[in-house]
């Protein structure tokens, strides 16, 4: 049985669906198939999800939501139109959306949350509709029914590890089952959606559920590519990768696979492959738990911008046991995480993420820091990428870093930090922001 | 006003302090002088203090103690007949030996404390009485009446900043002040001693005081070379290094200045030269606040055995605000002080000195943090070395990082850690102990 998940692009119209429905007739094993909302048809396009947040806010502030109603049906319809439907789906969809409207209007974030679901959901009973249409046996299958239940965080949720046992039966059901993605049900009966990007969630616990023999991924790419394709032109395609080196990809700039959807399948074992709705016949990147690592031992180069770096010093700080740790707790009593701390002798840096740093909370943790920590010397430098060497061949590797480190040299790149040791697939340079493109470049090329 | 340190093999015999003698004597800026206890005289001699700390407890164990004090007398003898003093300072010597074993034996670390600061204070006596023997005002000053007042910590004193404001009054004094190394009093009248090779600090605390012009340290090198000689022939010697890059290079194994030692005369602003009493001529090494970098960004490279890591994996790590504080909070706990903790988005190790992790303890940590944290992974790597690569220009200058790492590649190195970034002046590489000879004659061969 294989778990076949297809994202926005891949159901925002008639024509999509129709490959949607090719792709999943052509292989009876793919049994479960896992829908995200309407995504964009071109490039100015608005995914469904966006017009489905506009909605909840107008009815929440109490202006007028007709257009937007309006916008989101349109796009139901012209799917349905499009598929030669019948009517009787769509008016049961606005039936749906208008009765989400009328319970939670009361209830901004109960309303927030069931409306961005219902783009997933009424996606899947089209979906469903459709291959009824088309003759076969087809199940919307509603997440409550399906088992997925999750912490009451509404936009935040977090699946219960009973749902697996419930997932199971699933197995049991005959036809072609349709899941909603991105959303489950808490206790007390709530829809509560994911972190954003969560229909890749949906699918990798499904997958893992009902025990998948793959988890299929489709998107709009042909495969990964080791390096992001805005900064270098035609780079490489991965035919395979591990999954530590999907989630330290896919963790810092790679936006193919959404960085948490990957837990359920490694921790079940379960091999991913990310395909091409528009060109299934590409093989595809498959992400498994070991490759051979010895012909390429890098498998891809991530970067990311907008972090900062606060930086400590004092005198003999290497004698103050517990000096690490306060400065920690200063930042876990301010809710800050943080990347890495590199460390000198007398000096202590903190790699964050700048958004978390704003105003007040900047200067108040500064402030407790030179306070109750009497440090010589404190002073945040903003501005900093990220770059992420990844590759299961880096340990054994004598000479991977020798490369990195001779590409910015050539490249005229300064190195504001290097962090190697820890995690045997990854080495992380920090750079400043206007260096980041060039270091990914000149990485490229000596890596492949 | 000149303060000059003498080490331990510059004062281990007769011969040795006519040298003392002869340089004190030939500039009269050289105003105060502070001694070590008399050292080795060739390779297989045993250190007046390792003398002392026998016979401390000898006398702890009701041993009977005449063999090891008559070879303790025999040293001081035997340098008081070389310059023919009278044996009027011998008597005195032995009195207060004598009386010192009296007043504390049964205090055992009370004993051994003002056991090992007589190895100084003898020393110091006998200096002075032979200049006095030569026809020069000098006086022995006892660290009481210089106002060298310290904490109460047996092997470990701390100065206490009042003493500063004392010491000023040395200036006021006439002659040649002959000041005992190593050791303080703390308020309520007992010597305690500082950490090992105290006598350093001890001179660097007297020439803050009284506002030396210099600091300078005899020894018996003729400079401070830039990479340990037993691994390197004949290194380049330095002429010049900046106070961070001395306390950097003295952390990770450079023997010559005692680390601790420098913070007094850094936050005085005095230099420090580093000179040899077999040579005074030599120009010797020059630690100042501010070098010019440019034609040599990198001024040293220390090693040092003996470390381990402590490697924890848990997925999803980095979403767990805390965690790297909890580990930390473990080991405050258990007392331990780590180097460095490299960090992976799922992974964090701790390098830190494997003489701390011994038995129960290792185990006991690592059943909290595997229990308390819930890790997936935890595991001890040992026999690990740290290379430090020092230097002033390190941050500015593309490429050092990539000379380091080719040259680990061409001598078949293989990195296991990398830390840069926060200091600004280091540049750290953990590698196996085994490799650790090889990898720094390498980077030797690029950086000089």
């Amino acid at each position: 049985m294989k778990v076949a998940k297809f994202g926005g692009s891949s159901v925002a119209s008639a024509g999509q669906f129709r490959k949607v429905a090719h792709i999943v007739l052509s292989d009876e094993q793919r049994r479960i198939i896992v829908v995200s909302a309407p995504g964009k048809r071109f490039k100015e396009d608005i995914k469904m999800t966006d017009l489905l947040i506009q909605l909840a806010n107008k009815v929440t502030n109490g202006d007028s939501c007709d257009d937007v109603f309006t916008a989101v049906m349109e796009r139901y319809e012209e799917i349905a139109e499009g598929l030669e439907l019948s009517s009787e789906i769509i008016e049961k969809i606005k039936a749906d959306l208008k009765k989400i409207i009328d319970n939670y209007k009361n209830e901004p974030e109960r309303l927030m949350d069931a409306l961005k679901a219902s783009g997933e959901d009424n996606n899947a009973k089209l979906m469903a509709f459709y291959f009824n249409h088309l003759g076969h046996e087809a199940h919307y299958v509603n997440p409550k029914e399906a088992g997925i239940f999750v912490t009451d965080e509404p936009g935040n949720a977090q699946i219960l590890p009973e749902s697996y046992e419930k997932l199971k039966d699933l197995k049991k059901r005959t036809g072609i089952l349709v899941i909603p993605g991105f959303f489950g049900y808490s206790k007390t009966g709530h829809i509560v959606t994911f972190p954003r990007g969560g229909s890749d969630i949906t699918g990798s616990i499904v997958a893992a559920g009902v025990g998948a023999e793959v988890y299929e991924n489709f998107t709009d790419v042909d495969s990964i590519y080791c390096v992001n394709p805005s900064i270098v032109d035609n780079p490489r395609k991965l035919k395979e990768l591990t999954y530590r080196e999907m989630r330290e990809l896919s963790y810092s700039g790679f936006s193919v696979f959404h960085d948490e959807a990957l837990e359920p399948v490694y921790r079940a074992g379960i091999p991913v492959c990310v395909k091409n709705t528009n060109n299934p016949e590409a093989p595809g990147t498959w992400i498994v738990a070991e490759r051979d690592h010895k012909e390429q031992p890098i498998a891809g180069i991530a970067s990311d911008t907008g972090f900062c770096s606060i930086n400590i010093s004092k005198y003999l700080m290497n004698r103050e046991i517990g000096f690490g740790r306060k400065v920690l707790q200063i930042l876990e009593d301010e809710g800050i995480s943080y990347e890495h701390t590199p460390s000198g002798i007398d000096n202590m840096s903190i790699i964050l993420r700048a958004a978390q740093l704003e105003g007040e909370k900047e200067q108040r943790i500064i402030d407790r820091i030179q306070t109750e920590l009497n440090v010589d010397d404190i002073h945040v430098e903003r501005n900093l990428a990220l770059i992420m060497v990844v590759g299961e061949g880096m340990e054994q590797t004598v000479g991977v870093a020798a490369k990195a480190t001779m590409a910015f040299a050539k490249a005229n790149v300064n190195i504001e930090m290097i962090n190697q040791g820890s995690s045997e697939v990854s080495m992380m340079f920090g750079v400043k922001e206007e260096a980041v493109n060039r270091a990914v470049k000149a990485l490229y090329e000596v890596y492949f």
